[in-house]
């Protein structure tokens, strides 16, 4: 079949006919087929050009779309080496250089790396280096992961069964053994998961009963976003990371910050762990780290359990496209791009502007509550503020589907939250066009899930 | 630190610092660090030029490295688009085309593409495709997936608990439940491991065994490459594929073509499935798709399974960058290259060539045997030709760094197997290079193990 010059239509119609698409309800027909982007924005290939609020969808955006600078870097790399594997005694120099910069920008003696393709395989590497670390130091009965509701990992079996939505469990399992999940920090909802209880207690207490109960020489690790950005937005009350690490240490329990959101700058920091007074032995990132110019992620690692893992027959265990040269100029130049634009301080101005325009939103009936960390915004949409009760999925997802239609601004569903996650290149004049979409439209809302015109 | 002018042995200092490789011995301290390729050569930091037989170190390396028009077709879809996400319906002009071209190439029914970044992430997809499939159709019991020993399917916990090679399971359990193992032809180890049955009865009645134990209606699917390449280039006999196939379907069972390395020209096809009998219902690619100038993988279905997988609220499972515009147009051009440079028939003029340059491997006397498929060749190395006890992978993985060493030649272990797998693009002289200097390496190694000088 000739694709060359293939209509709107045509391409929606093909895709339905061959694409299978990630978390796509069945009934939904429309496809928006996005075919070029600059800035933040995207045109679709009806035309209609749409502002980027979602981060290119999955808080993967920070430096835009569109950028030449990137393509030359890639191109240049990859008319130069293209890849030849990073196993066994093979390097490349752009591996080398992206390790060294990620060691530099890691906290404390984060200085070991394990490159992926993705978050996933970052998860994925991550359990099976704290479970190979604790065989090697002689407790090899520690294999237990603990996780959190609401949680999000990744999609392969390891780190899918890490994460806390049960709809990704669904009609798929069994499920990898020996993982348990604990309760999130969600304050919004502390009445309903911690009672009366100070909600760091309740939590710090929760998880000392089940390290009790499995056993601390059982268990690997606890895994934990610093902030829980798919389950909405959560940020932990300041002192829930500090006491969770300090139960984790005495227990001899690795602790891994699941990054891949909030590193490179989607909170205002390279790494968001040490703002919020987490002490992690093991780091995963993605998304951000190529601004989504390519495939890539990685597990950092303390020396320590870098060394150990590497140690006797080594780490058996990787991916073909691993340390790809392209990926790690891509990963270079973006970091590049992140500090010279002064990117961090904007997430922190992003962050003010996003309060300011999502204020309005307070009042709304179906509004439960709003969150904003750095780029990120979340609104938690209830059928009652009083019963707090989470409006369905599918308004949700309608809800998003209205702001793209009516306004031509993309943000995001999550579940019951609708979130915005720009480029940290936004403007201020271009939050207040989003923010005032997302208004517009949540406003439209009635409790009963209905919309009114 | 200022990385721009590092000299070779910063850098391999700089890599043992920070970099954790996979598959690799503490106890090997030197680096090879690749910063150069141009069609089936590559060059390392300290000027050495190396002829590539290995495909660029895992057979992924169809069309040669460094190729400038791969470089251009990337930059021009990154200024264009980098990469908006691909879940929900949310497309891309450049992934449905890709996913035309595959189903148009695929064999049979197969026109459903679920992209992904690689072949764990693939064949990750292929398990919960099959398990959800059954599920919705009303089997929920059949969560059981078989493959067989010897097999590699990745390295996720998934994908990792499927492949063959107990090494990589060790200290990293528990993996996941409801995977169990046959056998693989293996026909060079036919009477130790079938005694006296003809392979094809053994195996045959082996798998029915197995369905009978664990029970026809428990059982979602079984997975195998068409060829065993990380086996060691096991190709089955005639009668294999069609038998094993027979006996799934009597049972309900699905049949996963695991086609990561085959497909795209390895074996002389787009697919070898066909070739060898297989009718897949499912089919994993990876590597060869993007020629290694991007991560890239893709699990293909029949239509049937794509619709009831589709159906209801969806696929609930997926990858942050899958269907990545630049990844999916360095597959078309990748795709483009290997039809425009007659790459699938060359493959068959590499595997007359490589058959030629390694006869004189079968009088030596640590050669068990000589398997040559395509675009790809496998001595198994033995420390006897009459008990065929397989000589230490240390060995194996030390006359792989011989052959380099002495002949700037690189060629893999996969363990105790010495494996090429060059290029398609490689020329009759570069095969001769590669053969001989292979001949001559092995010729020094000893049955004991050690090397004559």
């Amino acid at each position: 079949m000739n694709t060359t010059n293939l209509t709107a239509s045509e391409l929606e119609d093909l895709d339905r006919r061959h694409i299978i698409h990630q978390m796509h309800r069945s009934d939904i027909h429309d496809r928006t087929v996005i075919v070029k982007g600059k800035g933040c924005l995207v045109w679709d290939a009806r035309g209609n050009e749409l502002l980027d609020a979602s981060g290119g969808g999955v808080w993967h955006s920070q430096i835009g779309h569109g950028r030449q600078e990137i393509a030359d870097v890639a191109a240049k790399q990859m008319a130069e080496l293209e890849y030849f594997t990073g196993l066994l005694e093979f390097s490349n120099d752009q591996a080398i250089k992206l390790a060294v910069r990620l060691a530099e920008l890691a906290p404390g003696d984060i200085n070991k790396v394990f490159f992926t393709n993705g978050g996933s395989e970052a998860v994925e590497s991550a359990i099976k280096a704290a479970r190979l670390y604790h065989t090697r130091k002689g407790e090899p009965s520690r294999t237990w992961v603990l996780a959190r509701h609401a949680s999000f990992h990744g999609s392969t079996y390891g780190s899918g069964t890490l994460t806390g939505f049960p709809s990704m469990h669904f009609g798929v399992g069994p499920h990898l053994p020996d993982i348990d999940k604990i309760s999130p920090p969600y304050l919004y909802r502390a009445a309903e998961l911690y009672g009366d209880a100070d909600p760091t207690d309740y939590l710090v207490r929760e998880l000392e009963e089940t390290i009790e109960r499995i056993g601390a020489g059982n268990i690997a690790a606890l895994i934990g976003e610093p902030i829980m950005a798919g389950g909405g937005v959560l940020a932990p009350p300041a002192d829930y990371w500090p006491r969770i690490g300090e139960v984790l240490r005495k227990n001899g329990i690795l602790l891994i910050a699941d990054e891949v959101v909030t590193a490179f700058g989607r909170t205002g920091q390279w790494f968001d762990a040490p703002t919020r007074g987490m002490d992690p032995d093991m780091i995963t990132v993605a998304k951000g780290i190529g601004g989504g110019y390519t495939p890539l992620g990685a597990l950092l690692l303390r020396d320590e359990i870098g060394e150990v893992i590497a140690s006797e027959e080594g780490f058996f265990h990787g991916y073909t496209f691993q340390s790809h040269p392209v990926a790690c100029a891509i990963g270079l130049a973006t970091i590049d791009i992140i500090e010279r634009e002064g990117l961090l301080e904007r997430a922190g101005q992003i962050a003010g502007w996003l309060r300011d325009g999502l204020a309005g939103a307070a009042a709304l009936p179906t509004v439960g509550d709003i969150r904003v960390e750095g780029s990120m915004a979340a609104l938690e949409i209830v059928t009652s503020r009083t019963t707090r009760e989470p409006m369905g999925w599918t308004q949700v997802g309608a809800l998003a589907g209205m702001v793209r239609g009516v306004h031509k601004v993309i943000v995001r569903p999550y579940g019951h939250n609708l979130v915005l996650a720009p480029p940290l290149i936004i403007s201020e004049e271009q939050v207040r066009q989003a923010t005032a979409a997302v208004i517009d439209i949540v406003s439209r809302l009635r409790p009963d899930g209905t919309f009114a015109q």
